[in-house]
This record gives structure tokens, C-alpha cells and sequence, in this order.
């Protein structure tokens, strides 16, 4: 039966609604696929549950094709679990919590790595039983600080998460790359374009990890890629380190009075004015070793400092840093830390002083100085002398000052060369659309599933866990697939295969388009009906427009000839036809 | 393509789980349906899925022959609606409620009469656009004191909750009666036997009020029924009130000493003694008048008293009286309560007294008196003197003592007439398998919930509520379809048709069962095939038995014949077939 408008749940707004911030929340909305409940959370009307469930039916028919079978879990679960991983507290506000009757803590599921890990433990104990992928499609939670931009980023939303379990290494980059297949044939058939990019593990610990971005705009994350194919999240960018370089010929380093000149630009005038290079060239930002103070908020709640060096040219990105320091928050040292450490001249810092406190000496500041990778030994620097108005000049990495290590929270540009060797890469941004991660035994060790081997040892498992955002992507979809007028959905996950228009008032009319409603429907397409009989044909259209059914079919006053009109609703083609040939169009 | 036990993620138990208080809950865990994650909170496994999915298919096919459109919300919701009905505080600590990080109130829902309310409110406007009835399918989440039962009481549970909207009240009817009758297919389809009774309308309120039960002994539900059609769970159930009586011929009241006569046995058997009837008859229970002091917890917190007189051979039945008083909570009056007003002499109260308080004179106690139905005007009773150790007899209600109203709060017993004149009910137990509710207009009232009418006049909607516990459902198909060896699915919902088990050793064995599965598969059966190769048949006929597939075939010896065995879980009948004519068996 075709679904007709007449009755259907379904009402198109005129006007945008007042709390949309992107095209897809706008669109879904005003065609009366979603209504907002509260910040990031959305109900679903009929119309947009069918989309979703098309959306859920490919990833389910893919997801059996990889061979990964479904189960379903609660999303309310017990704190215990997420306790031993930590992740109770490592979520921070983003999780949700709450606590029964009986005072019992419990959390709304942001993932669920910890008890689909400990259902394995009860089902599995022989290597025999490996591998093994399980999902399921479920609702999830997390508080975001900003939930925005309607489904993309909500505090509940669908998502389909995998996990899967094998005992050695080599098994699980075979179950990581089942499910990476898995994702390219989903977003291939959901005309997603996708870029495979290198991803930090971030919260989740493990090893290999990449996240399958959409390029666009829009997107909230950044990523990098070369011509040669090197590809990765900007979290994840690794920098080509430069060879060492002898610094037998190099001269000593000497100190100059530098007054004024607390920033990069007013020490390289400076230099350039009062210390000008020997080989005629002028000195830049480059030449520079910036050393910034970050203060690291430890889970436990104890603040850190830690001091970075990275080329006067180059800022510190908090969000790789946040890599580099997880699970610690991580923002600039504020005038209360710095003052409990006198030796740090602000504006002036340096891991090199006449006298007092060395950088790149815990023993004495008690504050680790990491370094950018550029900084190799063998490179010759200015920087700080530690002295209010001093620099240093020529203070050579490795002679004249040792590190802590490198750390890599310098700033990502265009043209940096990719750590492959590939190429200098360029900066793109995108929109997460999936991620698959190899989860290593973290998870296995930190709740005990061991199985035995062969030789009857109990080996730990090796996880990895796949996921991808349902709801995201439907509004991504959304989001890609409109005009000025309304939606236009991708073929695959269209609410309904046609939109069949009664546009006139005569009974033919109506007579006609219901038929050619009812034999679309027989042979197999979802039809939606407009069989309104007190709206306008020019209403009919704009509504049509708006929800966004990909192929139209008019029935209007050629109706008397058996002439219909078929209307692409991407191109707006409009073509006639017999009503005797429709199905040789819809073929 | 079959489904390979051998590569399945299912395991079954040999042992049962300690914490299984019901049969359904003991072979869905032992059978590898689902696993406990907290009280009362479960996940599904993939044969469990399977079940709960055929049972929700069924439902979702009579919510659309019924004209319900699907849509899904959020669990996760704001306070304001559910402020605004008062419901955020009526659930007491049955509600899970959770503050976001900016500090707003958020629930999980039990059930969404408000949001749907307030989702009609926002799209439509017109009589034209009703009726409507919409539903969902859905986890819904209740913090249950004592979740038991495994799946038949749960915290987390899935629900396909639905809501009619109507401007008349003839509308309503119809709406319900849609529902209503696609419940009676719905539980026709599942082969599960059902017993529509009226109910109260609990905290719902609105008008009428149906639940379906299967009468089962191991019910939480009690309910009355008539051979005469009548049937109402006990709550609803209203007692027959008797004629009046003519009091004028009745002789004065007199007070007795019936020293140490606190209980009705030794009042009785005191007036047997020491005041016998003049009639000859003896006296019984049914002729004293036992009051009791019940306390009231409002809503607000205040405690307030409330004295219920009912005849000495019946008890309060606290259930009913929640019902009488909600929403506020009903206990016994406790010594604290008792000693704040002296006049109430324990085990001697009664509606008359010589000096003081007099039951049924708010203005003399403060306390309310209310009687059971059957004191009617004219009817004479032994009762509490308010004096230690003192009775009065022949008191006549309407002449010697008021009272303020009637409750039905004394106990229903076998044998009670039926209000509706039907004849004496029976009791039975049954658990609840749905429930359907005109909710009439308290939340469209609430919420502001009004269309304008055929001459332009706004009109305040009238709603139904209709509600099917889908995973009790499936709970308690497994409760009643077992057999000590294990479960035995309906068809309607068995998660395979066919279990096909390869029995041997010899390749041939292995050959011609996996033929057997294709075959059956090919034709349109779902098939679990036991593909174990290292599993003896006696444990792989033990797992058919558990998991409780009807039909099971088994492929062993026979196979080089082409010959082999059908055998019908639930009758237990095996028969031989030739491998070619499996399909007319099939058919």
C-alpha cells in the first residue's frame, strides 16, 4: 500500500527553525523528519525513521558480510565495569551518570568496549573460539559541553559499534581489516566519499587506528595528505625529523642583551638589526626556539608543568598536545604557576643559563622540557637566556643543552612534509564518518579475558573496536544531498523510491495517480502518495521539493491522455510519459 | 545462507545461573539468549535478538494494519514536561533522574505520554489532522525496588508504546477500539492466551481502562472474573452495594463490656458468649464493623489519617486502597500516628462514642471515615466502643453514626458478586502482557493540547494510551514453552525454523546436512546448522533440546540412504524422510 500524504504523519514547516545552525538540521526539521527534544537530542518522525532504518540496513548487511554477528546492550550499565579501565573517570563531563534507588552509580554508555569485553570473558576461554566480531546498533550517549549542528553532533545518537577479539597480533589485522573493508563498502554504497586518515588513539589506548573522514568544509575535524597518499587527523601527523647535524665547526654560543623583545617578531628585528647573520642571509622566526609553559591537569587531579621548545615559527597546538599528555587536560601555565618558579623569566626562557635552573635537568626545575622533532642535535638556535632582556645566539641543540624528550605539539602547515617521505601535504578538513581501532589487550588485560592457546597457556586477547555514527551520517547525507528548495536523498537511503503527485482537481486525476501509485508499489518501490485534495498543485510541488524523494511523478491534467510527467528531483529534469511505460523508467 | 553453529556467537550453559529466580530466565541464560549486566538490565545475544526482532515484527505489522505510524524518541529527556503533568514527582524513586553537566534535570523515560503530547502540539492544529494514533518501539527504563523475574520485571525493557489523539470522545472509542483490537490479533499471533480486564487507572488518570493478562499462576497480577464475562483486576474491582435498609423496626444500640476483645475472633466468640443473637443465628465477623487507622503520604510529603471501616471478615487490601488514595502512598498507621490523637483507642475504634471524637465528624478528629460499600444505610453492626475493653451492638449506619464516603478498599474473595450482575467471581493470577487507556484530556490539558474544531473553536484533544512490554512478552513465551530439557519456541517467533544437526562423523554425514541447510535456506526457512565437528551428537541433540528450535533435523547414519530423521521439539516425535521429499514436510 502506498503511503498517503492525506494521512500520513508528516507536516513541512515554512519557515527554517530558529535553532538550526547547518543546512541538514534546517532541512530535517522543516521536512518533518526530526524535532528537537532537548539540546542534541532528537526525536525521530516517521519519515526520518525510515531513513535511518535504510541507513542501519546496509551497515547490518555489511556487517554480516563481514561476518560479525549482532547483539544488543543496555545502555544504562553498572560504574564497575568502567571503573577497572579507568574510563569512569577518564570521560570527565562527558559521560552521563547516574545512581538507582539504592545509591548504586551508573552511566549511560558512551561506548562499550568494557562490556561487550567481559560478556567474551563469560562465553570464551579457548583460542578454538577466535576470532570473533560482534556488534550491535544502539543508542549513546555523551554530555557534550556544546552539543550543535542538529544530528552531527548530538548527546544521544545511533551508532553501530564493533568489537572484535583474537588471540595474536597477526589476528587482529585481519579482523581491522574485515571491518576497514566493511566501512568502504558502507560508505561506497551510501555515496559517501571518505578519506582513510591516520588517527591518534587518543582516550582509547591501543596502536594502529584510522578514522574514515569526509572531506568538507564543514568539517569540525583537520586533517593532512599528501599527493603521494599519505593521509592523517592533524592529532596524528607525525613530522619528518631532519638529520643530525655535526656541530664540530659551529662557534660557541654567546648572550646578547636584547631589551625588549619578548615575542618572536621583536627579538628576529632585533637580531637581524643588532647581530646580523655572518652568511648574508636574515634571521627569521625559524631560527628561534620558542619555549612555552603548559600546565597539565593529571587525572588524579594533580597540576604539572611541563615546558615545550618548538621553532619560533611554529605555535603549539593544545589539541595535539592533548595527545601527547593524555589522559591529562592540557592548557598554557597562568601567571600562579609560573610565579612558584622564579627562574622562569617570562618572555625570556631558555634551556641554557649562566647560572640557576637548566632546562632539560628535572633535577633541578622539577619541570621536563620536551622539544619539536625539528630540534635535533646539532641545531643552532636563539632563545632565551633565562635573564630578563637576553637571548642566547647560536645555542646548539645536544653541545649546549640536553632534553627530556621530543614531543609533538607544534602546529601543522601546509607544504610540512609528510612522514612517509610522500610529499609536503596539505590541509583539509572533514567530518568523522567512521573509526577503527586496533585496541591491543588494554581493554583484555584491564578485565582479565584470556583464552588458551594452543599449547594450553592462557593468552590475553587482542581487541579492536570499528564504529560509526548513524545519525551523523544521515545528517551528513542531508547535509550534501540538497538545494535551495529541499532535500534530494542518495537513491540508497531514500525515504520512499517515489513521490506520485495528484496535481489537479478533476477525479481522473486522482484516479490515475492512485493507480500509478498502487502498480509502483505492486512491482516492488516504496511510493509516497500525495492524494491531498484541498491543496494546491504549486503547495504539492514545494512540499515534494522540500522532503526530497528522488523521482517524481506528476499526474496532472495530461492524466485525461494517460500522459504523466516524471521529474528528477537532483538534475529537475521533467520529461513525459505514458502511464503504459512507466515501468520500463523505473527499471 | 544457514547460520554455522560451529563459527555462531552462542554458548550454551551446562549449568543454571545462580541468580535465576523463573524458568524463562534460567533457559534464556542457559540457552545463550541474553546475560545479565546489572539488576534487572540485560543484553542480547544473537539468538536472542532474533526472538525479540520476530516479536516486534509482528506488532509493528498490526500497528500499521491499525493505522499507527512509527516514530522513536529519545530515552534521555528534559524534566519541564513531565514537571508540568506532575509525573516528574508522582514516580517517586521508580523514576532513573540524571542532571546534565550545566546542571539540568533530565529523565529517563518510563513511558512518553508528555513528548507525544507535545510533538502533536507542535504539528498539528485542525480536526482535519485527527484522529492519529502514533507509536514507537522502545527502551524504557523504570527503577524498580525488587526487579526479579529475570526479564518479566526489568529496569531496562523495551516497549511499543502508543498514543491516539482525537477531538470527540466518540473519536477516542474508535482509536482505542483500533488498538485494541490489533492487541487481540498481536497476542493471537503469538499464541499467547489472554484475559481482558478492567483496570484502574493508576497514575495515569483518564477514564477507560483495559489490561490484557495471561492468567498464569506465577502472575504478579490478580484478577476477578464472572462466568458471566465479568473480569477486572482486583483493583478495579467494585463491590455490589446492597439496598439500603429500612432501620425503623431495628432496636436501640446498647453498649457491652467485652473485656479483652481486641481482635474479631475474640469479640465474636465474646458476643456468642455473653450477648447472643435473639434470631438464633450465631454471630460471625460479617457482623462487626473493623476500623483501621491507615496513614496517607501525600505528595508534598505531609502525613495525614484516614480511618477505613470494613466488616469484620474482610481485610484492607493496601493495593486497592492505593488506587482509592493515590497518589499518595498507603501504610498502616504506626504507634507514633496513634499516640498524637488519644480518642482512637486501639482495638476498640468505633464510628460511636458516648463523649469525644465521633468517626465521621471530620470537624470533631481531623480524620476522614470511610466505609466499605456494603455499609449501607440500615445495616447494624458490633463495633469498637472507643473505650478500652467496650463494644457497641445493633449500631445502625445512618442512624447512629455518618460518615464521610465509601472506599473499595476491603479484600475481593471468591464468591463477591460481580458489579455488573454477571454472578459470583473466581480470582486468578496473570501477568500483564498490555494495557490499554483512554487518557482522555489531563495531558493535552496539561500541555495545552488543542485543535480547532468544524466552527473554528479550539478544543482541548482527547488521547489514548497503549502500551505492550515486548521483552516481558518474550519472557514469558519462553516461561510457558519449556520442557524440562529446555525451551520450545512457538513459530511465530522461533529464532530459526529449522535446526539442522549433523550426527556423525563421516563426510557423508557432514555433506548431506549442509545440503539439507542450503536447501531449506534456499526455500525460505530461517536455518541453524550444527556444523560441529568435534562435538558428540548426544551433546549437540542436548543443545537443539536447550535452545528450543520446533523443528530440528537430524542428519546421522541414515545420510548414506539419503535418509533422515525430523524431529518435533515439542511433541518429541521423530520420524524418517527421505532426503528429496524434505520439502513437502516444509511445506
Amino acid at each position: 500500500m502506498p503511503t498517503r500524504l492525506s494521512s500520513y504523519f508528516l507536516r513541512t514547516l515554512r519557515e527554517d527553525p530558529s535553532d538550526a545552525e547547518v543546512t541538514s538540521h534546517r532541512l530535517l526539521v522543516r521536512a518533518g523528519y526530526i524535532r528537537r527534544q532537548a539540546p542534541g537530542i532528537f526525536a525521530w518522525l516517521p519519515i526520518g525513521l525510515r531513513v535511518k532504518n535504510k541507513i542501519e540496513t546496509i551497515v547490518r548487511e555489511e556487517m554480516a558480510e563481514s561476518g560479525a554477528f549482532e547483539v544488543h546492550f543496555p545502555a544504562l550499565l553498572p560504574r564497575e565495569p568502567y571503573e577497572v579501565t579507568g574510563r569512569w573517570d577518564e570521560y570527565g563531563d562527558g559521560l552521563f551518570r547516574l545512581q538507582d534507588r539504592k545509591g548504586s552509580d551508573l552511566l549511560l554508555a558512551p561506548t562499550h568496549e568494557e562490556v561487550f569485553t567481559l560478556l567474551v570473558k563469560d562465553l570464551y576461554n579457548s583460542y578454538k573460539d577466535l576470532p570473533l566480531s560482534i556488534y550491535q546498533i544502539q543508542d549513546k550517549y555523551r554530555d557534550e559541553a556544546r552539543p550543535r549542528a542538529g544530528l552531527l553532533r548530538g548527546r544521544e545518537f545511533t551508532m553501530k559499534d564493533a568489537y572484535s577479539f583474537d588471540y595474536t597480533d597477526a589476528g587482529l589485522d585481519l579482523s581491522y581489516q574485515a571491518q576497514r573493508d566493511a566501512y568502504e563498502r558502507i560508505f561506497t554504497r551510501l555515496g559517501l566519499e571518505y578519506v582513510i586518515v591516520k588517527a591518534d588513539a587518543g582516550a582509547m589506548g591501543g596502536s594502529r587506528s584510522e578514522e574514515f573522514l569526509h572531506p568538507t568544509p564543514i568539517g569540525e575535524d583537520t586533517f593532512v595528505r599528501s599527493a603521494g597518499g599519505y593521509a592523517a587527523n592533524v592529532e596524528a601527523f607525525t613530522t619528518l625529523v631532519p638529520p643530525v647535524i655535526d656541530w664540530t665547526a659551529l662557534p660557541a654560543a654567546e648572550v646578547h642583551d636584547t631589551p625588549d623583545t619578548p615575542t618572536i617578531q621583536t627579538l628576529v628585528d632585533s637580531a637581524n638589526a643588532n647581530h646580523p647573520r655572518t652568511d648574508g642571509r636574515e634571521w627569521t622566526a625559524a631560527d628561534t626556539l620558542k619555549n612555552i609553559v603548559l600546565a597539565l591537569t593529571n587525572l588524579d587531579g594533580t597540576r604539572e608543568l611541563v615546558i615545550v621548545g618548538v621553532p619560533g615559527d611554529r605555535d603549539v597546538d593544545l589539541k595535539r598536545a592533548e595527545v601527547v599528555f593524555a589522559p591529562a587536560e592540557v592548557e598554557a601555565a597562568n601567571p600562579g604557576d609560573l610565579a612558584k618558579h622564579p627562574g622562569l623569566v617570562t618572555g625570556y626562557i631558555g634551556p641554557w643559563a649562566p647560572a640557576g635552573a637548566v632546562l632539560g635537568d628535572t633535577s633541578a626545575t622539577g619541570i621536563r622540557y620536551l622539544v619539536d622533532p625539528r630540534v635535533v642535535d646539532g641545531t643552532a638556535w636563539i632563545t632565551g637566556a633565562n635573564e630578563n632582556g637576553r637571548h642566547v645566539f647560536g645555542l646548539v641543540a645536544g653541545r649546549d643543552f640536553a632534553v627530556d624528550g621530543t614531543a609533538e605539539v607544534a602546529n601543522v602547515r601546509a607544504g610540512d612534509p609528510a612522514p612517509d617521505g610522500s610529499g609536503p601535504v596539505e590541509l583539509a578538513r572533514g567530518v568523522e564518518i567512521g573509526h577503527v581501532f586496533q585496541l591491543g589487550r588494554k581493554y583484555a588485560e584491564a578485565l582479565g579475558l584470556k583464552v588458551l592457546d594452543e599449547n594450553g597457556k592462557l593468552v590475553t586477547v587482542t581487541m579492536g573496536s570499528y564504529g560509526i555514527g548513524i545519525t551523523r551520517i544521515l545528517a551528513l547525507l542531508a547535509e550534501l544531498n540538497n538545494d535551495p528548495k529541499g532535500l534530494i536523498w542518495p537513491v540508497s537511503v531514500a525515504p520512499f523510491d517515489v513521490h506520485v503527485i495528484a496535481a489537479g482537481r478533476d477525479e481522473i486525476v486522482f484516479e490515475t495517480a492512485a493507480a500509478v501509485a498502487a502498480t509502483l508499489e505492486a512491482t516492488g518501490r516504496e511510493v509516497l502518495y500525495d492524494d491531498r485534495r484541498k491543496v494546491s498543485p504549486g503547495v504539492k510541488f514545494g512540499d515534494a521539493e522540500l522532503i526530497g524523494v528522488p523521482q517524481i511523478v506528476i499526474v496532472g491534467r495530461g492524466a485525461v491522455d494517460g500522459i504523466v510527467e516524471l521529474w528528477d528531483r537532483r538534475t529537475g529534469e521533467r520529461i513525459q510519459c505514458a502511464v503504459d511505460n512507466l515501468g520500463a523508467h523505473f527499471a
